[in-house]
């Protein structure tokens, strides 16, 4: 059955190509996408899945039911892209001013539309369901994940495959990671309020550049004495606006930063010491603050027992060498939500192309992406659904293998 | 003579407040000033007064010659406004959206042009003559004087005197200083050149916020540290720039100050070590960096003499006891210019009003004058005129007193 | 034969206590140790082990020859005490003013003693030899394993093992982790050289305080900034001294330092950044410097294939819930000197009694051990050695398990 | 009579180098002062003064009363000498190993006693008295001026005079400044108390290198941003010792340090702010802190009227031209106190010789003078009190000059 799946699978790798670069002509924002999801629920419809829209908000849900009796499979892709003007010179290049897919979520699209195609074909041997999760917003927190949730799109989902292509590791591998992967990815802001003034009467002023400045040398200390060496955390402090004619002295500073931790205890540990670095710091110089913590995705937590079976699923695809533990990515995923309510595990699937010298990484306005990456992620995909649902199914006897 | 100048200026105070609340009404912006210049030519003309427009650009001089030989005084007032929105509720509010006369510019013009119109009557007794600078663009380095003067604005003077009316010192008062008065103010600019990137990965970047920071920190010791203690200076940095979504590293950052001092040692190696500054902090995170240091208006120093004759001549018009010397001043006055080409000295005359709870500093949009301060300042220019004159007045057994 | 191993550690756990709690009593400094020694060689004598002392000046060796031919194991104990007050009161605390075994050294010598006892009894079975290193100066870069190492200790060797009793992890526990597991401890110095001269004239000094301090803050981000976050370092300044009168502006400053890493690219890039960030720190301050790095023990980097077979091994001692994953530790041990040699692992060995309320750390006047920790790193040490000989010896169709 | 003076000064001027030798080469620390004040009251005492030792615990102060009715002049001078050991090599090096008269009180002391002699000659025409300060440990706070001033030296004092011999400023010069002229000198000492640890193990400490290192930077900003420009204050960190070994993290650290102002305003302001900014660093590392500020001498604030006598008298000394006006001085003296209970002044005798190249400073090994400038010295003191004294004599027609 899965020799069916990836033979399906290389003879509509094209149409896979030519769905991504539909879409990557035509991307649309977070929160702001209209003909990506009808698009999407169109070739769902067109295939005679049951098929939802609009699913917390802007989302597609589709679902394949087996002809037999088993469990559900969800797979997710996201289609939302960003506000980058692409400085790819192809074809295919973005025909939307300032926006682009740079971060590969076309091919996530195409992949999942092929692959519903192919699973659809063997439906009548399938044991059990799949949902095929279309979100919206993966790149804007709150994220679309969240809202789909919510929305029902987990109901009576067992399991849940997710993948992302990943254009800084090579075509061909696929890396997998037990327990914590991607980080927990939240966001500051701090206003520091001290007193403007003439640029050459600092002593009537509390000068809110020497104090911001002062915080950022302080809160470096965060992760370099705080935390725990043994734990991974980032604490960036990526925009700083005091902007000011230069002979006046600002009486107020922005700061916006972002935190990235994989553990709560540590996330709550550092919501609480920015604050208290931050009013040490104005207390020095009789200042006041405002201080606001967002909470973004929360870290993405793969289990163990499907983690496991992702990598036996996979090693028959890129082969076993090719499969591989992933390092820790600070990078976050709202992936993160769905692990919260159904086991499951996220996973990257290697698209940079060996003849790259150069692999432009996500969101850079040069990111591509080696194409044949889709087929690996979609016969993984495919070959850890149908093993899933084979092997867990009523009196199943023979695996999927067969 | 002089109590004729006194009575005669009494007299016109009335006309002096009604220019000053005519220009109040009407102000123009540094290096725009159109209406202004011609309101002051042609009262000059009307009186008689040779005058030259558009000298340096902008400015008007008019020369008044006595009846008798003799030396040749010149007498200043700038004219233009800064961009500020007048909060004040006043019946000759400014009706020029965003620009003001916030610093008093006003009521220097109204003085020196009924002050020009009083000598005008006395000029059959008058010694030499008097040189009525109208000045534009003090506001704005490079400012107006260093124009007018290489456009010969100084040519045949043999000294020069200015007054400030000064919104925090009381009305009633004049303020001298021997030497150094008012500080250099200079400007400087530092582009930190990084590496920007993704805000969960610090160690693909060169984060030019922590290295803003740290510069902002380091800077500090120039004052606190290199310079001579005895020494004022003040270095400012007035605008840190480092715009950017909350979760990407800047790569850049741009920084903005003021320097002041009153020497020119101070000066030089102020700049110098900037750049020190600079050069290591960048060194440390293996940055780039851009420095550029613009030399604004040089120190008012004041001429012994000169100030010493001022002192003298103000004794009698505000009382001695209300002629004290004043501090250091760390803003900046274009008149420095004038002090290195030929002698004189600048002064504040006090128009803080006594019923005025709180004296709103220069450049506050709710700033404003006691006008009888006005009075005083034109009693004291025409008073120094006339002695400088007679004093120095070939055969002068007559003192201006008599 | 293992049962038989279990049951004569058990019947000799009261002389393991006397050897400890004797050691205990009279202990020695690392590079230092002379009755120590003395007594291990003579305890092996004893046993009719060759001995060989004074291995890397102070190391004693002793070698069991099994009956049977076979591979040879060695099992590896340290012996040295550290530098610190005892303050527990037991009966058989130290009787060395200011020396103390606050490591649990004591019980490593006392477990590996009895052990090479026990294995004597079996050595009709042996199939291969047991290499006893009895290691000094552990405690004390450089260490005694390189010296003894290069005097010849792992001639002949084909895989090491060794134990911490650790006291803060719960007794009954065994704790493993493959690859990098304890990290590489080196030292760094650095002498800031400035101009020292009278606190009231800071303009003519180069302020070493001022730039020692703006170090130690420019020195935070090699590990917020700089060193990846999913890798795990410290850079720690433990001493800052410019030690004068107070009104006396330091000429000189000297830090000290430590710096911990599992991965050799770290290490050396954190050596040239600390660099980097002195050069550019004196820079800025005209200031100069001597920086001096010196590299202590390397990482303990465990090997995966002995590190599973002792997980097996160990998992039939104190029971297979009780052996987990250890987390990483910043602590550093010269036992890395042995597994850049030969295959081998290093592992935690519980010591904390249930019934502390308060587990005192190593290094502490109040450290101590449940010293039944001592038995179930003894089995645990002697069950590797049997599963390994007889595993890997010819025509080993019997496990040890037999 | 002040022919007199001068002429029989000149007489004795080897005295007077025979006496600043003697005492040169047996110097005695501040508060442990016993021979000096032995020799100089048995000076007193053969000249046939009243003498009073032990004033203030180690002063002597002597009376010379003149034969006619008027005013009492002070004239002081101080005898401790300092801890440093002595790199000149010169024939009469000090005797006392580690002991120097490193800050001409030896010359202060030869003047002020041989021109008692000389003014003793002249006591049959002198129209009032002089009183003789000689005063122990001015180098040491608190000093000895207070104790004598609290035991009765200024008793019937009108006016106090005091010089000190400033070998930087060139022979033949008398430099004073009316109104603040030297500093108040205070001491602050801040003791961080976070928490030690291991090197490794930072999240586990509250790291008071770190603090203190932040604390030091902080500070700077007093003196760049929070005085006004216009004062002079310095604020140095002279010790900062946080001694440990290098791996593990300093749990305290102490700073002291210096401040030195001219104004009792900027005075208080310091010593709160530096506690403001010690407060908040500490609560951004959540760590203690102990602060203590002790004041030390309170700034030297001469007279006007007496300064100016100062100068008319000293004109007649040096020449005019080489009377000038001293620039403030961050040093501090505790003639201060004697100002603040008598009206006087306080003044600079230059002591630098015409042919050194190298003019080392106060408190330097090398440290010396142009002997000669302790005739000027005597002459000036000599003058001002004559003319003191026979300005203010009842009935006063003739001057001294007469």
């Amino acid at each position: 059955m899965k020799d069916r799946l990836y033979a399906r699978l290389d003879e509509l790798y094209t149409e896979m190509v030519d769905i991504r670069r539909y879409l990557h002509q035509y991307p649309e924002l977070s929160f702001q996408e209209v003909k990506t999801p009808a698009y999407v629920a169109d070739y769902h419809r067109r295939l005679g899945h049951d098929v939802r829209t609009g699913v917390g908000e802007r989302g597609v849900v589709a679902v394949l039911r087996g002809a037999k009796p088993g469990k559900t499979v969800a797979l997710r892709a996201d289609f939302d892209a960003l506000p980058i003007q692409e400085e790819n010179d192809i074809p295919y290049q973005s025909k939307v001013d300032g926006v682009m897919h740079a971060c590969g979520h076309d091919g996530h699209t195409a992949t999942l539309l092929v692959l519903a195609k192919v699973l659809n074909c063997l439906k009548e041997d399938l044991k059990g369901n799949v949902v095929f999760i279309h979100q919206h917003a993966e790149e804007l927190a709150p994220g679309g994940a969240m809202a789909m949730i919510k929305d029902g799109c987990l109901e009576g989902v067992d399991v849940i495959f997710g993948t992302h292509l990943w254009a800084t590791t090579p075509y061909g591998t696929i890396q997998y990671r037990i327990g914590p992967f991607m980080a927990a990815a939240d966001r500051f802001e701090i206003e520091i309020r001290g007193q403007g003034g003439h640029g050459a009467q600092p002593h009537l002023t509390k000068d809110a550049v020497v104090v911001g400045s002062q915080l950022v040398m302080n809160l470096q200390q965060l992760v370099s004495r705080r935390v725990d060496p043994v734990e991974s955390a980032v604490v960036s402090v990526g925009s700083f606006v005091a902007e000011n004619a230069f002979n006046v002295i600002s009486g107020s500073a922005r700061l916006e930063g972002t935190v990235r931790t994989f553990n709560s205890g540590v996330r709550d540990f550092i919501e609480r010491e920015i604050e208290r670095i931050v009013n040490g710091t104005c207390m020095s110089a009789d200042a006041d603050y405002r201080y606001q913590y967002d909470r973004g995705y929360p870290p993405v937590v793969n289990h163990r027992e499907e983690t496991e079976r992702l990598v036996k699923s996979a090693s028959r695809v890129p082969g076993v060498e090719n499969v591989e533990e992933a390092p820790l990515q600070m990078g976050a995923e709202d992936f993160a939500h769905y692990l919260r309510h159904v086991k499951g595990t996220f996973f990257f699937t290697g698209a940079r192309h060996p003849d790259w010298e150069v692999a432009y990484p996500h969101h850079h306005p040069k990111f591509n992406i080696d194409e044949r990456a889709m087929l690996v992620a979609a016969k993984t995909l495919g070959a850890v659904t149908l093993d899933y649902l084979h092997k867990t199914a009523e009196g199943a006897e023979l695996t999927a293998e067969t």
